[in-house]
């Protein structure tokens, strides 16, 4: 049994679909960001980063989304949320979730979240004011050549593709245009339809 | 046979060690940043991304240092780069790389690579200013009950440890007191003594 530890509209919501899909057991724990509680001594306790998402198992703690859902495919292979028996094929299903958590979360981050990496308020209108066109550059990439569709490795439906759905979430938010992405935006529309995600985006924003 | 790109001085070098210690048939080619070879025409078409590094393999190209290194590891399993039989250990490997991939090296990167979020000058040397704290507070974690000691893992050698080293590398020129992080410093001269890392560190530094 996990337990799982998210926010709403964070990217807990990767995991927390990956793990719906497994047919994982597990139950969830929502922390509340605007009471700050991602930085309570009991959340500290559990995640030291004070980020979600968490996942609690019972060997122990495990953080980072890319980490989270690799560990979510093998360990309800069943599922066949990522090609577990072929080397290259399961890397370039991190290449593309390294890519989401270390570079697109990232430039998305610097919407709101300006002050992990600096100081003045100049300085976090500057980076704001970026968020449009860094995000934009991010999914151009991946419309023109990551996203192989109808999912991101192609036919399978895989570990990448909540971790998609989840980022590509923020796009209106970021002042991205959404047109401008088609096929980013077909994914959205089919991963919605998906009984998993609609069961599990009407706990969160429940 | 593969083939690595990389930068002297950049994350490639986590590759590069990894690639060594496998015992791996590799060739590398080096890029030179000063000359802005990374987007080049042609190594945009091997990376669109225009970074490094990259791994040319026969099935295709492979970017993302924690992608890479767990490539590597399930690619030679003979070298026991990664507890590739037990999921949470492998887990918990990649949450290591994560970290250090989505946190630690962009924290690290606010110093020189401000304008891959920002425009104005007083941004980047906000952003400049704070790396001595953002990286510090990352290591202090890692110092603190990330590293277990001798190696990343424990007892056992693996990919987490030479991509610490590599960003390891980068703490004085961040501002970062060594002193302060007496196992990253243990760490980073029993790093310094292998093999393979004097090696990939002869050729690159030549």
């Amino acid at each position: 049994m996990f337990k799982l530890y998210y926010a709403p509209g964070t990217c807990a919501l990767a995991s927390h679909i990956a793990l719906e899909e497994a047919g994982a057991a597990y139950a969830t724990e929502r922390l509340d960001f605007k009471a700050n509680q991602q930085n309570s001594p009991e959340y500290l306790a559990i995640n030291p980063k004070g980020r979600v998402p968490s996942l609690v198992t019972d060997r122990g703690i495990l953080t980072e989304t890319p980490a989270m859902l690799a560990f979510i495919a093998q360990s309800f292979p069943q599922a066949k949320l990522a090609p577990l028996e072929d080397a290259f094929a399961f890397a370039q299903a991190q290449v593309f979730n390294s890519y989401l958590c270390s570079t697109v979360h990232v430039a998305h981050a610097h919407k709101l979240r300006g002050a992990r990496w600096a100081t003045e308020e100049s300085s976090f209108v500057d980076m704001r004011g970026n968020v449009p066109q860094t995000v934009g550059a991010c999914f151009a990439l991946i419309e023109r050549g990551m996203l192989k569709g109808p999912w991101v490795m192609g036919e399978q439906y895989s570990i990448c593709d909540p971790y998609l759905f989840t980022i590509a979430g923020w796009l209106e938010g970021d002042g991205v245009d959404l047109a401008t992405l088609p096929q980013v935006a077909d994914h959205r529309k089919r991963m919605a339809e998906r009984p998993a995600v609609r069961k599990v985006l009407a706990e969160e924003q429940g």
